[in-house]
């Protein structure tokens, strides 16, 4: 066996796989509409499975339809180690968010058995069911179930638009498991994932050392003024939602930036009501999204928007309402873990550099019940969500690089 | 016959057609669902025609549907009064809203019949196809043909939600008529309508002598920065598109407040793309509406809109557009018909103040090929385009009184 530190993955077998994968429910400008759940969903699992097979893998399936890949190590009584992330997408998806965590994972399979290198951990793939959240909302739902985060009644009871639940769709399927869900103890979890945010490709970074998440906060704004006619209502008399809604994400803002370099700040939904050229809105729904890796940060931007808010709306003769309609604690991934992942760059050679997760990740959750880290890899001008979504095959590469030292590690090589 | 000073309109009889009208195409909320060209339209041209013809009328009906319900005066070759308004609705509508200036006018016409007086000039009725512009916009279209403000064929060709054309549904409902639109000559022309708009209720006014109608500026501003994550996109990389349209709809505000106290300025329509909880805006759309009865602060107020919301969005990386999608110039009302309008007032003893219309209305276009002059009555609370739309028998029965005044004397009693 040549030494462990000469190996590397192989980068054009990995990207044939995520480009065979990327076929099944292609999307309508090059990326990917394989929304979890649908019979495309289907079909990407029994490839996913015919190639883990091929390697000697055994497949495990829990009752969330979460794959488990198990690649056997040297010590039967030794907790796996996990690997892996979603390939479900968005309707509108990209090829590589989730597919490069779990076709990476099953690339340093790939390399352990084409080099015959044993560990003493199993290794075990996973594919969490139903990460993106787009047809089954909330999103990361069966990384949390197992996480203990959600109950499976619930999560089975999730609706879709068209009125179909979660557990039916699972069934129909066929990828419902035996297996309770959360039952598997873990050595440590970790999941490659690309950035889907601009600062790996403008610092020049190969890889993006994860060692937290933000924390989120969703607040609903409900401003409250009165429709009134655009023409026929002198200014003095206008309570114009809209201008007080404009008047607060001025805030929102400012807030933010009050918590730089990692709070961010910023308002996506804005519903105007009536929405009519000649009607003063007389009511606008807005969510504010508050991130920061320090959750006492996340908790003062929440306490000044509604001070804020508030003394805008008063001033202007506005009712305001306040809901808080999501959120999660910021996460701080595990030392040791994160600790591998930067030795694993390091000792590779790649250029590197410790990065916060903005997004949500099924890691996030695992983190709760498991050692856990990330490791990211860049993506074209930060677009993800999108079927444009781009990375080069040498990020590709260099990720999956990373994750295999990283792992290999953990799992402890047997010379 | 008792003087002429001494008459008053009938304001029981005026509210029970207000009320047996409001039957026809009901609201779900109290109000009136009675939109143009519709099976309901048919009906309540019906009821009004029967009604005209009960005091002895001749019904005119030209190309638009436009009715003219003709009163004969004693001198047949002078050009006639006309007084009217629209019967049509919003699609959740009140019930005065245009109907109290047509019913107003048949109820001039049965206070002339029942007390016997004659007037030199004839006096018309009329009930303007299509002022609302809901189904087909724009709004005061078949008043514009009229006025030549818009070709017939062009009007013939808006189509509605469903696909379906004026002209088309105009002949099926059975009220095209032969008459060249536009040729009949107006001695003068006045319309009764309810404010729609908050001044007379709080300044405790029974009569408003409109003076101006605002002039209008529709600009739509579409301001584009780049679709991102909230979570994984830094401060600094952001090109948020809603929180340029924020900062721009603050400016409106302020221009529009720099030339008080006639000018208003407010964005009714915002558009935000993607529209989602954890993507910053790429795109907003959304349409500032600038009125005054002033032109040049029309033009002031667009050129500092352009200037200020460039300038807003270089400063933040965001491209800026803006098209101009509707306006019209302000209105001065003939000052003739404006102090026949303010005598009646005085004389009956109502209190009255000079307004000016914020709203357009069939009277702002027949401006233009006809002296003419507007009398608003107060609705409560400025509600308007709303099922709620309210008023008071007696504020209905005050304007129509001034109306009744206004018109005979233009149209010359003779004693």
């Amino acid at each position: 066996m040549a030494p462990l530190s000469n190996i590397r993955i192989n980068g054009d077998r990995l990207w044939d796989s995520l480009m065979e994968m990327a076929k099944i429910g292609p999307g309508v400008a090059g990326g990917n509409n394989r929304q979890t759940l649908t019979d495309a969903d289907a079909e990407g699992r029994a490839l996913f499975q015919s190639w883990c097979e091929a390697v000697g893998c055994t497949m495990g399936l829990d009752q969330m339809g979460n794959m488990f890949a198990r690649y056997e190590g040297t010590d039967p009584e030794a907790l796996p180690v996990y690997v892996g992330s979603h390939l479900d997408t968005q309707p509108t998806g990209g090829k590589y968010d989730g597919v490069l965590g779990v076709l990476g994972g099953l690339e340093v399979l790939r390399s352990l058995h084409e080099h015959g290198i044993k560990t003493k951990h199993p290794i075990v793939v996973v594919n969490w069911t139903n990460e993106e959240g787009t047809r089954y909302a909330p999103a990361m739902l069966s990384s949390g179930v197992f996480a203990g985060v959600h109950t499976q009644d619930w999560a089975y009871d999730r609706v879709d638009a068209e009125g179909l639940k979660f557990g039916d769709e699972l069934e129909r399927i066929g990828w419902k498991g035996e297996e309770e869900v959360g039952a598997r103890k873990m050595h440590a979890m970790f999941e490659l994932h690309i950035e889907q945010g601009p600062i790996l490709e403008a610092e020049g970074k190969d890889i993006g050392v994860v060692t937290h998440g933000q924390g989120l906060s969703w607040t609903q704004v409900t401003v409250t003024g009165k429709d009134a006619h655009t023409g026929s209502t002198p200014m003095p008399m206008r309570k114009n939602a809209g201008l007080g809604m404009a008047r607060i994400l001025d805030k929102v803002d400012a807030i933010a930036w009050s918590h730089k370099p990692h709070a961010v700040g910023a308002a996506g939904h804005i519903d105007v009501y009536p929405n009519s050229r000649n009607v003063i809105p007389g009511k606008v729904v807005f969510t504010v999204d508050f991130r920061s890796p320090d959750l006492s940060v996340i908790q003062d931007m929440e306490a000044r928007l509604r001070a804020e808010a508030q003394g805008i709306c008063d001033e202007m003769g506005l009712e305001v309402e306040f809901e808080k309609v999501g959120g999660f604690d910021p996460v701080t991934f595990d030392e040791g873990c994160v600790t591998a992942v930067r030795n694993a760059a390091e000792k590779l050679g790649y250029s590197h550099m410790n990065i916060i997760s903005g997004a949500g990740h099924d890691a996030c959750w695992i983190n709760q019940v498991a050692p856990t880290a990330m490791i990211m890899c860049p993506c074209v001008d930060g677009l993800s969500h999108n079927e444009a979504e781009e990375i080069s095959k040498d990020w590709a590469a260099a990720g999956t690089d990373v994750l295999f030292h990283a792992v290999v590690e953990t799992a402890g090589v047997v010379v």
